[in-house]
């Protein structure tokens, strides 16, 4: 399936964007209440399942090579909001799910994710992800590359012990198109004619199948109808567009302690995003020239930075992804319209209110 | 299972050595015509079998993102032997498999294998491989470790669209050994602590594992019983052992033209394989200094490389290894004996000589 909503830059908000005094033009640089709520709600909802995951997690990141468990457990350790794999737990108890498949499983998603999260270090030569040092600066690049394998192969294994070949299916399937989104994003970095839409094709791959897989097992453990996974897939993939919709407009626009990375990464790896697209389709002449410097030559200061924030400011272009992001967030709403109203239900539609208002 | 002989450096050879007046000691310079005849025939034997898994290949390392199709052609093209999807056709065919299962199954293990290359590439820094620059000094690390993920995630779907949970056990749990071996191997690199046992355990996990799941997955398709599964992994696996042990003798024994790399790869890169073991083990104290200074320190000459191989050739360590490597192929060919006398049984036990006398 295709994302159900192409968004246009020039399209309103259907709602006006929250305003706070942030350091970018008020753009989420706090979380509201409720978007906290939010993802408070989802992890009271899966109750004990999210401390199973945890659980699979550490036993099955072991290994008697041990450099395996100590950079996985370095990563894993760095915890982040196990989004994905909470997609999973909440899909199959809201599907009516009573077993334990969907713990195993989901842990199996956040292996994936993490292996990716490995091996994107050694792309972008990041230098913070989450206000920790990466894997990759304190091992090596050799060492995040082949753990990364161990544990995308590991999540293979525990995928063929659960024994669906739907799930399989639909996870190699994930991962593949995680690596192609992955490529693509490489291939248009640098690149100042990467359009709205190969934008929006890097994150559908690299972000939001990985988001719509995890949410549709939960519907297939359950053994619900096509409909009803077909439903979760379109949820989470919109909710995953929306997620890195709002991750790159916080890479210029959130305060570093929040966000836990470095404000200008997408910047200083001349990542094209949809802020800089939006901005760069608005500007002058002379702006063009100085994304392209920036982006395309990578050559700039520090003050460029800011001028490069300045001008997304100045052209409505953080709140403009932002409104796209937004929108991607009422289709993923929406989705779920199939399921009769359940606790899980709603905390599944409130997390759309995390991924659009996060600021961490 | 484990590897089914442990063997020690001082048990004497089954066979003497052929002897040879290659550059170091006559060692393995150049394929006897028995070694060659020993591919050709498995080549025979298979028939149009391997053309099907290179159309496999190709078919499906194609995605929308050209860098994909580009990247992985010219690993791809660099052809090598497909020694091991060769094993899965020759392993299916001996068990009397009539259908194509076999030819995309291959296709899988191939892609597993490459997928490893390219992210052994990122590891080891290498130049050269198979005569020709690597992918990643073309196109870099970042695209050389998403298209071995691509790759990677591409067989999984294939063996998924297979529909054999067995098939998907025994190669994702290859593939997580493959992992920790090269995981292990990066640790055990650049420590003149590392023994024998632990170089065995490096080799069985990061070569010999995905050879005995080739191998096995032969009879899988063919629905033999699980005592033939076991004597084809049995099979795969102490052939592997053989194959790996010749190509560290042969990384300071061969010349380049025929092995198609630099001599002295594992040298430059600190790795510590049977031949240093068995040098540093009968050396003298200054010989272990100069050990420790080239492989631990990294610290080195060209001169160095010369006397290394010296020291090698003085110490019967090449010739000692070579030996080990022939018990592990009479062990494999031993494997084949639950099966009753057939082409394919011949062709099998034939590429034992083509493993343990090859030279490219």
């Amino acid at each position: 399936m295709t994302v159900a909503q192409r968004a246009s830059d020039r399209a309103p908000a259907a709602h006006a964007p929250v305003q706070r005094s942030g350091p970018a033009g008020g753009v989420g640089s706090a979380a509201p209440a409720s978007a906290e709520q939010a993802v408070e709600d989802l992890r009271a909802f899966v109750g004990d399942d999210l401390a199973g995951v945890n659980a699979v997690i550490l036993e099955k990141m072991q290994s008697p090579v041990a450099l395996i468990p100590q950079l996985a457990g370095h990563i894993v350790a760095a915890g982040g909001k196990r989004l994905r794999p909470l997609l999973t737990l909440a899909a199959a108890r809201m599907c009516g799910h009573r077993g334990r498949r969907h713990v195993l499983l989901a842990a199996c998603v956040e292996f994936i994710h993490t292996a990716t999260l490995l091996h994107d270090d050694v792309v972008d030569a990041s230098d913070l992800r989450r206000g920790r040092a990466t894997a990759n600066a304190v091992w090596g690049n050799k060492a995040s590359v082949l753990v990364g394998d161990f544990l995308f192969s590991r999540a293979f294994e525990l995928m063929v012990s659960d024994g669906s070949l739907d799930v399989l299916r639909i996870l190699s399937h994930a991962s593949a198109t995680i690596a192609e989104g992955e490529v693509l994003q490489l291939v248009t970095a640098n690149d100042m004619a990467t359009d709205e839409a190969a934008y929006l094709q890097v994150i559908e791959s690299k972000t939001a199948r990985l988001f719509a897989a995890a949410s549709q097992i939960g519907a297939v453990v359950a053994g619900r109808p096509k409909g009803e996974e077909a439903a979760l897939e379109a949820y989470g993939l919109n909710l995953g567009m929306a997620f890195q919709l709002v991750d790159d407009v916080l890479d210029y626009a959130a305060r570093q302690a929040e966000l836990g990375k470095a404000i200008g990464d997408d910047f200083r790896d001349g990542k094209v995003t949809l802020p800089v697209i939006f901005a760069f389709a608005r500007g002058s002449e002379e702006e063009r020239s100085f994304w392209r410097r920036c982006l395309e030559e990578q050559s700039y200061t520090d003050e460029d930075l800011l001028r490069a924030t300045d001008l997304l400011v100045r052209h409505d272009a953080l709140q403009g992804a932002m409104a796209v992001a937004r929108r991607y967030g009422e289709t993923a709403r929406s989705a779920l319209a199939v399921f009769p109203a359940s606790e899980g239900k709603r905390v599944l539609g409130g997390l759309v209110d995390f991924c659009v208002a996060r600021a961490y």
